[in-house]
């Protein structure tokens, strides 16, 4: 997936979402700083990366060894804190050598793939800010693509300094219609962006698996493939829904290719209707829910409190409700919402106690109001698959 | 203590170190990247500020709240990456509010003592970057004060970027006969710092109580006080070492004052002899040791390997074995040597596992071959107790 060799597969083995950090700014005891992983067949997507995403990604089932992206939806230290020192630790950056001693990794590296980092405007110059600030020598390089917004500099790096040593030009990648169509396109997947509101200029990540081969029903086929000694081995341009006329004059036509997975994965937002367009009929939509009214199962519930004086707190802070997310994954049209970003108030062990689970409850049943679709609160290391919708 | 009040308590009632992280450039589930907390009476200084270090401070018995300075050793990664989502947190430092929303934080804070921190030319610049490119708003100041080596410009902040609006100007101390005597002194304690030598600029810092009331035997005053009708309240000036006329003429002595506690906390380093003089006599030498020689104990011991080679492979690349920490211990006349900085290959669960203990004791051992005090291997969250050394 996502190689550059024409000799890849022709589709994703397995599509699966492992949720590496549930909470919002602070980190409890049971939700880490935001971060998910996207897996792609062997490749490893990370979409967010607060502090401590590689202690989550040692307690998890995810190759460090493995992640070939970095996609960041918003520059607020929650979410991006953890990224350098991941690279250190993915890119061989720790530590040094003493004067006169030869660095190894100044001469390796240079036929490598770079590390891809995408991300707005402040993205490239906090990287290199600190990693030049903290003296980092990296093994391989990587490159930093930024969205721009129509009020960001067109060009620039956004800082004084100088490029890393590891450091490739990266895209500064302007808007098309509102949104940045298409800023990746592999022969399997695209990934297009689009803005969110939030406090700070924020975006959301929509991944579109390209259409796949349909289902097949050999037994329509194989008759006529006998019939006249055409050899089995077409079967497999009927399964790419190729058209193969056989010497007999009759025409096969191989199923038609249905829709690929699409998963729009949205930073923090009070506000993500710019990206609906984009995000429409996804298979997976993961949106936050920071804050929530549980009054009878949150004791700090204020007693003033409504439903609508926490949604009115939780915008001006630049967040979302549960309602919010449901009413969002309906208009689109999702077929799973999958919560995250949760305030630390709020307990990530509902697999194992019974308080959390019902807190956890009550915030998916405020969702499911607005969402007929399911529903899941995500917790930490939780793994999803996701299979393609049904015909 | 530390605090600008003259009513302050004129002893420190405790003096505690808590290993918030042990290990060396990589984490491993035992170990996490280097921090340690000092506490002072009800103060907490942290020595360097590894990622996660908020998360171990979580795990400790140590407030983060009670944190008022930070000092890093060398910007190194693995010793400053946490500090950053340390301030945000410990400084209300998340998230942000929409256009249009009031900030409360915007207008807080003016009044309260800022977070202080020292560390080498960088670390305001990395600070400063950092909360900048993360939109990050802060609900109380800081201050960075550098120690600049002869080599480093004396004034400036080494970044074109403005002050962050919650930074308050720091000073950049020279060096003076190759250390930097004194750079903080309240009433009760004093830190001074020396360079050591490792792959980048990097320091150790020695804090030291101030002498301390010796101690005072009663029975040699008392019957001279109810002799001469002398109040008792004179007690405590005799306590503090002072002298005393009495109306009969009797000059009175208080005990004179005993050295107070001095502990030396190196960074990482091949050779600290540049802090030999400053640290002599610690109580405390708190000494990295990264690698070892342990044939028949560490099961990667390579075929080739010696006690030479490892040593010469672990200084080029800036580091120290247990012997080197073991020999500058007994150079300065500590009392005590507590090692930390391991490679990640030596396992910090060596109070439960006997693996773990046999590898741990067997690094002791190296130190103590050429140390005759008491030698100690640092875990996470282990904590030791400051003692005043016996008279």
């Amino acid at each position: 997936m996502a190689s550059k060799s024409t000799k890849g597969p022709s589709t994703l083995s397995s599509v699966n979402i492992t949720f590496l950090g549930t909470a919002s700014a602070q980190p409890s005891s049971t939700r880490n700083h935001s971060s998910l992983a996207l897996r792609l067949g062997g490749d490893v997507w990370l979409f967010d990366c607060g502090e401590a995403t590689q202690h989550q990604l040692q307690r998890s089932s995810v190759k460090m060894g493995r992640i070939k992206k970095v996609f960041i939806t918003h520059t607020h230290g929650d979410h991006i804190f953890g990224l350098l020192p991941l690279m250190a630790s993915c890119m061989n950056g720790a530590g040094g050598t003493v004067e006169g001693v030869d660095d190894m990794r100044m001469q390796a590296g240079e036929e490598r793939e770079p590390l891809e980092i995408y991300g707005p405007l402040g993205t490239r110059a906090y990287i290199r800010n600190g990693l030049t600030y903290t003296h980092t020598i990296l093994g391989s390089p990587y490159v930093v693509h930024e969205v721009r917004f129509p009020t960001d500099p067109a060009t620039q790096d956004h800082t004084h300094l100088a490029a890393h040593s590891s450091e490739v030009p990266g895209r500064n990648i302007a808007q098309v219609d509102g949104v940045w169509p298409n800023i990746y396109e592999d022969p399997l997947v695209t990934v297009s962006v689009a803005p969110i509101l939030h406090s700070v200029p924020c975006v959301g990540y929509v991944v579109t698996e390209k259409p796949v081969p349909g289902k097949m029903d050999p037994r329509e086929y194989i008759p006529h493939l006998k019939r006249t000694g055409t050899p089995m081995s077409v079967m497999s341009q009927l399964q790419q829904g190729e058209t193969v006329t056989l010497s007999d004059g009759t025409v096969l036509k191989g199923p038609g290719r249905r829709p690929g997975r699409k998963i729009t994965i949205l930073g923090d937002t009070y506000d993500p209707s710019p990206i609906a367009a984009l995000a429409e009929n996804s298979d997976i939509l993961i949106h936050e829910a920071t804050n929530a009214h549980l009054p009878g199962v949150d004791p700090d519930t204020k007693p003033g409190d409504s439903y609508e004086s926490v949604e009115a707190r939780t915008k001006s802070r630049g967040h979302s409700t549960p309602q919010m997310a449901g009413a969002f994954a309906m208009h689109i049209r999702a077929r799973q919402l999958l919560l995250n970003h949760f305030s630390a108030r709020y307990p990530g062990n509902d697999d194992v106690d019974d308080g959390a689970r019902k807190t956890m409850e009550a915030i998916k049943a405020l969702a499911a109001e607005k969402f007929t679709g399911e529903v899941v609160c995500a917790r930490d290391l939780m793994s999803v698959d996701v299979h393609s919708s049904p015909p």
